[in-house]
């Protein structure tokens, strides 16, 4: 499969059956995240791995939206680890943790597993609930499973590449 | 080719021959990013192809970075579009940008072409080079083109997962 064929298969799963995630897809999903590249190579990403109902259901705390998956990722950055752009200061460690994030993303799909990018979060909550210092920045959780029905025709909709490309 | 396997393959390249991208890839390039996944699918990322002599030694005062690629696109987000979290006014155009910039700089790798991920750029200069609206914020510059020698074997060293993950 090409690259764009993944990206076109890809789309955002919100319905999940009750499947475990077996380990060793797990492991690639990691894997695939571990692989990214980050800003000076200084991997400030984190990932956090949630399974198991006590923790999932503490998950389901921090955001108003709703999953059911059976694993789900809190990928975060420490920010005393991320590089700082020197010309504005702007911290890195937040591209960090998407560039991973979209790798994990990426790699659930080629595994023909379903995901969704959840941004809509309470940073400040996940941070208390699950006990991270104040150095781990949440940025997505990604939770995950096996997909319970087919992607719909509108999946994936997008502009035209005019609506967002010019060239200089 | 796996997902695995192209984010194994993926490297980042710094030395490129004088050969042009050709049109039909750089139409895959951008329909890469056109294809990938952005909060509440708002689309807000903004690419800018920059490619002939002069728009291209202008990219080069914006950047300590020095590469001699034929094209250079600069990924950045429309601040008037981007979702902002709720829970604390963070702008998602980063996250937005930096999914795409991931998206096409993997079919850049599916190509057989070769990039970097250029964060350490001056972005309120680059706004300025290019006249870009205030609204509009760069977020990375990813020169592509052929490479002119292979990756080191260094290339992609990465931590162990027990130093970036942590099951909950």
């Amino acid at each position: 499969m090409s690259f764009l064929e993944l990206a076109r298969k890809r789309y955002s799963c919100r319905k999940f059956t009750d499947k475990l995630v077996e380990q060793d897809k797990i492991n690639d999903i990691l894997e695939a995240g571990r692989l990214a590249p980050t800003a000076v190579n200084y991997q400030s990403q984190r990932v956090f791995v949630i399974q198991g109902k006590e923790s999932l259901e503490k998950l389901k705390t921090v955001t108003p939206y709703h999953f059911d998956a059976p694993i789900a990722f809190l990928i975060c950055y420490d920010s005393t680890l991320s590089w700082k752009n020197p010309f504005n200061n702007f911290d890195e460690g937040v591209v960090d943790a998407s560039i991973v994030t979209t790798h994990m993303m990426l790699e659930v799909a080629d595994l023909g597993l379903g995901s969704t990018w959840v941004g809509y979060f309470d940073q400040k909550l996940a941070s208390e609930t699950f006990n991270l210092p104040q150095n781990i920045i949440p940025v997505a959780i990604l939770p995950v499973g096996y997909p319970n029905k087919e992607p719909s025709p509108m999946h994936n909709k997008r502009n035209e590449l005019s609506q967002t490309v010019k060239y200089l």
